[in-house]
């Protein structure tokens, strides 16, 4: 992972910051033992139970995304008929369209970010950019790696919202709809399988939804994390 | 910090591996709440003292520490009476010699490091180069922010090493004489500041190596970062 994103930043896809935030992920994974959780496949079936619900899915996809795992955000994006848009917290617009161009590499057919003609309310101007038939128009937006300031923002404009974040405690998690605390290219495969698995089962739709509270979910992973953390040295 | 690091990276003085692992470090600066613990000042006072008792200290940098506090790094050696090495893990003589350039610009007198003519037994080639002068010489070597793999290499010498890592589980801090777990921008004041305290005190000298135990030390550390961690949500 760390060479496909220094490739990544090579590449002009990544960004510095993108690194540094990777790092701090690569920590909170370390601490789950870079494994998926029974908690994180419970909040990843209530993640694609919201996705397979909505009536104007969109996925955001940021640098470390493109990088890391673009064939998997095709993939659920078809999976899940939602709209992919690229969106950026450093926008600049020869990243955006390079991160497009990986994107339609990787067979996504169509890729909204690159002349935003609307705002997310709330953010400072470049951070607020997005596209109205995208992040504007969506009821459900999925967003991996996101920001705190974005994730807020879409939260407040009264989206729902899906988080990939690895940090229980971040603003991203902690204002989202459904947070799936979990490693990214881990996360994609498995909200693929349960979007795939739900599909047209109205039932098992709801019992997803049913069974996951994020607060709750939250709260189990730190706990895990601090207790390989405590435990590490008594062994 | 971030933005010392980001300006570092394009002066070729940090590599992107290090902008990675600034942000495994920025985590657990966080789980500590950002601050120095009453553990880690005990670790700093038994560091100086062992700075203090060492015939041939040297300071090890690599690219990190050289963009967030080289004045620290010159004015420590100072008060210990230290060498300064530059010491790389990904080692190019073009990231050594800017390195240099830096350390000298904050008032250096001697940076070793750049034509090294001796090797640290069991690392690979590149990895392993030093200065016969310098860590080759040495009895006590400081290694901030410095690869597990380096790390336990230099004690197979039989070297004295001081460690500053946020990351009390990591190999460096394992393998080191004395772990200071804390953020190198707090820990290089804290350690002059003990350094200056202890200078020509022998009986302080002692009371610092004795009043410090490592792995007690390392895993109270785990365990406050455990707390603050499984805490958070509780609130």
């Amino acid at each position: 992972m760390r060479e496909k994103l220094v490739e990544g930043f090579r590449n002009g896809i990544v960004v510095p910051q993108g690194l540094i935030a990777h790092g701090r992920g690569e920590m909170f994974d370390y601490l789950l033992g870079e494994r998926t959780t029974k908690e994180s496949r419970i909040a990843s079936r209530a993640a694609a139970a919201v996705l397979l619900r909505a009536k104007k899915p969109v996925i955001s996809v940021n640098g470390n995304i493109a990088a890391l795992c673009p064939r998997d955000v095709v993939h659920l994006a078809e999976v899940a008929h939602a709209r992919i848009e690229v969106g950026l917290f450093h926008r600049t617009d020869e990243r955006v369209s390079k991160i497009q161009d990986v994107l339609y590499e990787h067979g996504a057919k169509d890729v909204l970010g690159f002349l935003p003609d609307a705002k997310i309310p709330g953010l400072e101007h470049m951070r607020g950019l997005c596209s109205k038939r995208g992040i504007y128009w969506a009821d459900v937006v999925l967003i991996p790696l996101e920001d705190g300031d974005r994730a807020e923002a879409l939260a407040k404009m009264g989206k729902k919202t899906i988080a990939i974040d690895l940090n229980p405690m971040s603003r991203t998690s902690r204002a989202s709809t459904v947070a799936i605390v979990d490693e990214a290219t881990r996360a994609f495969p498995e909200l693929i399988r349960n979007s795939e698995d739900l599909q047209d089962d109205a039932k098992a739709i709801g019992e997803a939804v049913k069974k996951y509270d994020r607060d709750t979910n939250l709260r189990l992973m730190a706990k895990i994390m601090a207790k390989n953390l405590s435990g590490f040295l008594d062994r």
